[in-house]
């Protein structure tokens, strides 16, 4: 230790008495026992530095967080919320994959949700979850809504911020994968979704030996409909691609509004093939010194599609590649080897590209390409035509950052921060001079990172979060799949801080977005009772107290069922072995805490009932026998006694 | 503030210059920036307490907790790993819902353990889980094994700690809802499974007014084979019981292993019927002074059963209820009413039980109870025949606790803690003299509770936690359906210390335990590579390096695939629609963080493969197209070139 440190310790030891002296069980947090700050230094081994992030990061009993992270759950097909400074997460949101503590993809309405994700007539019970983007209002986060993509089986789904609940899952059959999804344009009008891997548009079937011909790549654009807060299919265009490996999108902002940025690898048009005398692809497509960064005019392609000049691809409103030519929609420029991520600078005046077998980053002057653009001087073209600016006119400089660059954020004093894989290390550079003004090392392997607000016209700074790939040894094992590792970094100081390692108990996230928690206006109760979450609108089916009731109908046994601490109404029914059945349950309880779970033995019946909240299930009573049914929440004392029983009579 | 607070302050303030002057971005946590404690304490108002708490909890980047939590995830069907004192989440683990992450019940094999679980022919894809139980040695947690019920739809899943992974869910249809469970004997022999709701047994139809002559519980003996790590359903047995609703057991220890208690509410035999002219359950059920203590000779019943004096119900062979009176394997004690927990003291001397509608804790002496059965000293029978032993013979006294307690915990001091769900609370008393010494308040209601191996026959103390209901405000809000807020508290010092407050975001834990950190052995790479996680073998369809190959048998193609940094081998599959498709695909890494994941396109194709990890799909490729297939893991810089397709050519 240096002797600064003992002096510390002499000091703290006389703090440490004054401490616990002083404190009492009665205290919000803590308070009793105790020892001091240097006593509990000493029995923990903490350093100085460990004391400064533990009180940078602790959020005392009853205090609300700083900050939300909204981060993909990779394939768990989720999202995560997660807490700044505690890191603590606060909750998984159920989006792609059927989760029963929530009810999603149990009850009639959220099924519905699910189905309509669907592909090739399949039921998909997963998702590889990517990019969050959380929407935007001028170019800042609004608090409202947030999109997510699946890349495996192409996706976007729409989530409520005010009950943080999925609304909306939309597909195209138009192309077989994303992953420059989801980014949006600065009012949200559009949730962009380009494809990754080629595939003939529509679903269509040709040997991947025809790539150059028949295989392509398309970008969606999703309108959303904000007021409805719904994605509206209807009104939502495509543009087609070359058969490149299309990768992550940005959308300009301010100056550059308008535009959207896509970067590509692969553009040497490998397929890989290894067993066909073919280099594998991770080789195949590591052969030119260049790709393209697309350029596309979404404002006028929106345009473009209005006046019709589309083909209709799988129900997809489609802008040909000739057409986007022709308009002059897209136009490409050259970026370094393999570039992984692309990042719209806050004031829309840069576009930030990271190769990642490169050790530069590249910042893209819009200023320059939209002269180049105005003034039709190209370098050259592609294989298909496509307009290419030059590199050297097109950019403004390079950033020497380190090995193995992938993605950037920014802070609100002109810096940006690069996560280098190889280097496993966060560079922090200046956008005037593009200049490394500091790095710290974070364990282990980042892919992407995050800062506050840092997609936005006005990022907070502040925080920067690390997310690290396999943990390894960085938390008591819990067996061969490591989780991944979340390193929270101070940006508010001199130097950066690294303040706190968090694991990931499910799930892989690739990229997460920060906002400001008072911009999240959440409700506790749906009201009036009777409210189902996945429309949004009031039930047809809701019932009222002293309503209930078990009807036959033609079409089945209807039981209009009430939930309140602490019984189920009607709580016996009596069905025919093989009666179609259909259960219609009202929580009609009002209050914060008054969320009742309905559990039905052997039948995969499993509802959340929140204050409020009314959902349906049908069924097919298949079985004879006694099944029990009862609430699964602890809602009361006599939870338990909260049961009933469903009575299937044998034919 | 005290003035005490001032001079801490004014002392902490010498103390924060000394900190951040001899603090480097290097330090493996925290450094640069910084300020001192004081300047921290005053920025986000910290009270002395919380900087108390905050150091007693933080964890510094790369060391790893001291404790493993294992808590039930409610109805989300998981069980959830938790780090103490840090009060991260390590790891969710995949039970009896299907996980995608974990690729959990998308390969062959793991899909076969959760077929095990359907019930009545229904596929059952989610569960209720409550208690876990870790394996014990002579009443001590060995760290090998952890078991978990569904009390939705009656089953037990065996889970190995080496992988933390779920090897195994058992059902029998002998009963229709469980909640004793799972409870081991001390050395676990057997796994405890007692029903909730009564049914006729074995699944047979009676309607629910007949509940005094057809409706029983059961109490299930699930025979566990170490050496396997697996539960042996062929030297299971189980002992039937009267229409009560058995609640929560445990198992004697020591002076009383051999011995199990189960209590049990309804012993009106109350069924609901508030349609029919009955008062709702939780007034029906609640009317009685007593309800019966269950105690229950296991060591003797399993020589009864292996005697062959058992009738098999629905292929379990069962003890019936007068066999069980007749071999003196069943008596019951009356206890206070509507009791909830059943805790055995770590001598084995005493059985606590807390009734809910009371405030007391009773305290039952084993030493009086054995006494009483030997002398066949009974004081009356049930309506079954059952013989009641006399309430103040067998106990040794209550404690004054508090308002709806509900579960008992120790430490290894002679103390016991009650958790007080009307009271918001915990009551510490002395078992000694049953008196409460303190009591700390808890937000807001609480559950169950656990200290650090609280359970054993030896408890650390050191550390409860509080597994509280509804957070409503005490984290940033997150919509209607609320955290649970799991509350660590220390019990080192002279006064319990509230330390943490931790939000669960997903699931309802009812129960959990708490283990030493150095008894997990977990193991993070499959060796030799090929082994299938599910049946813990190597598969005989491990594919080695330079043996890929695609063969078209009888049964449809096989695909025998290699996955490695960073290709698939093969990485291009041709078939024709309507094939049946076997994939056969073994991660041949053997390096810590070589996790590979296997992603195709819109068949709902999605496995984890960690080192070493073999696994086998099967599925008909129905539609015709072209479908890429990734690596979902961010195994490298270039594993968005981890691809390849699954091409369908058309009929």
């Amino acid at each position: 230790m240096k002797p600064t440190t003992t002096l510390a310790i002499a000091i703290a030891a006389s703090l440490g008495v004054a401490c616990s002296s002083s404190s009492s069980p009665q205290t919000t947090s803590g308070g009793g026992g105790g020892g001091g700050v240097a006593q509990l230094m000493k029995d923990r081994n903490l350093t100085e530095a460990d004391v400064t992030a533990a009180l940078k990061t602790f959020t005392p009993s009853g205090r609300h967080d700083e900050y939300y992270i909204f981060a993909s759950g990779g394939h768990s097909g989720q999202v995560i919320v997660i807490g700044v400074p505690s890191m603590r997460i606060l909750k998984y949101i159920a989006v792609f994959t059927p989760e029963p503590w929530q009810g999603y993809g149990y009850g009639d309405e959220s099924m519905k949700i699910l189905a309509a994700g669907r592909r090739h007539g399949h039921d998909i019970t997963w998702a590889d979850t990517h990019h969050p983007a959380l929407s935007e209002t001028a170019g800042d986060y609004d608090g409202q809504y947030l999109f997510i993509n699946d890349k495996s089986n192409p996706r976007v789904a729409v989530i409520d911020l005010k009950d943080f609940t999925t609304k909306q899952i939309v597909t195209s059959p138009l192309i077989e994968s994303d992953h420059g999804a989801t980014m949006v344009t600065p009012d949200t009008d559009y949730v962009i979704e380009s494809s990754q891997y080629p595939a003939p548009l529509g679903g269509e079937y040709a040997d991947v030996k025809e790539w150059n011909d028949k295989y392509r790549g398309a970008v969606i654009f999703w309108k959303f409909d904000r007021a409805k807060g719904r994605i509206d299919p209807t009104s939502s265009f495509a543009i087609e691609l070359p058969p490149y490996m299309q990768d992550i999108a940005d959308a300009g902002k301010k100056v550059s509004d308008g535009w959207i940025f896509i970067n590509s690898l692969d553009t040497e048009r490998a397929w890989g093939g290894n067993k066909e005398g073919n280099p594998p692809l991770e080789s195949g497509a590591s052969q030119n010194d260049m790709d393209y960064l697309h350029v596309i005019n979404w404002k006028k392609a929106a345009e473009v599609a209005k006046a019709g000049k589309t083909e209709q691809i799988a129900g997809m409103p489609v802008i040909r590649l000739q057409t986007a030519i022709d308009e002059g929609l897209l136009y490409f420029v050259p970026e370094p080897k393999s570039p992984h991520g692309v990042d719209v600078t806050p004031s829309g005046e840069d576009m930030v590209v990271s190769g990642k077998l490169d050790t530069h980053t590249t910042v893209y002057s819009w200023a320059q390409m939209k002269g180049l653009i105005d003034a039709k001087e190209f370098a050259t073209k592609d294989p298909y035509g496509v307009p290419v600016l030059s590199f050297e006119k097109s950019i403004r400089g390079q950033a020497e950052v380190g090995l193995g660059p992938l993605h950037t954020q920014f802070d609100g004093d002109g810096f940006a921060y690069t996560s280098l894989f190889l280097e496993s290390a966060v560079a922090k550079w200046s956008l005037a001079k593009l200049e490394v003004v500091e790095k710290i090392p974070v364990n282990y392997n980042i892919g992407h990172l995050l800062t506050a607000e840092g997609d936005t016209v006005s990022p907070d700074g502040h925080y920067l979060v690390a997310m690290n790939k396999w943990a390894i040894d960085r938390f008591a094992p819990v067996g061969p799949l490591l989780p991944q590792n979340f390193q929270l970094v101070d940006l508010s100081g001199p130097k950066m801080q690294l303040l706190y390692d968090m694991p990931i108990p499910l799930g892989e996230p690739h990229y997460a977005q920060m906002i400001k928690a008072d911009k999240i206006k959440a409700e506790n109760i749906y009201s009036p009772a009777g409210i189902d979450p996945y429309t949004g609108e009031r039930s047809a089916n809701a019932v009222e107290p002293n309503q209930e009731r078990i009807e036959v109908k033609p079409d089945g046994v209807h039981v209009y069922m009430t939930a309140i601490r602490s019984h189920f109404t009607p709580d016996i029914i009596r069905v025919k072995q093989g009666d179609q059945v259909h259960l219609h349950i009202t929580n009609i309880e009002q209050a914060d805490d008054a969320t009742h779970g309905f559990a039905l033995d052997s039948y995969n019946v499993n509802l959340s009932l929140e204050p409020g909240e009314h959902n349906d299930v049908d069924f097919v009573a298949d079985a004879a026998g006694v099944f029990p049914m009862y609430c699964t929440e602890f809602c009361s004392a006599l939870h338990l006694e909260m049961a009933g029983y469903f009575l299937v009579e044998p034919k």
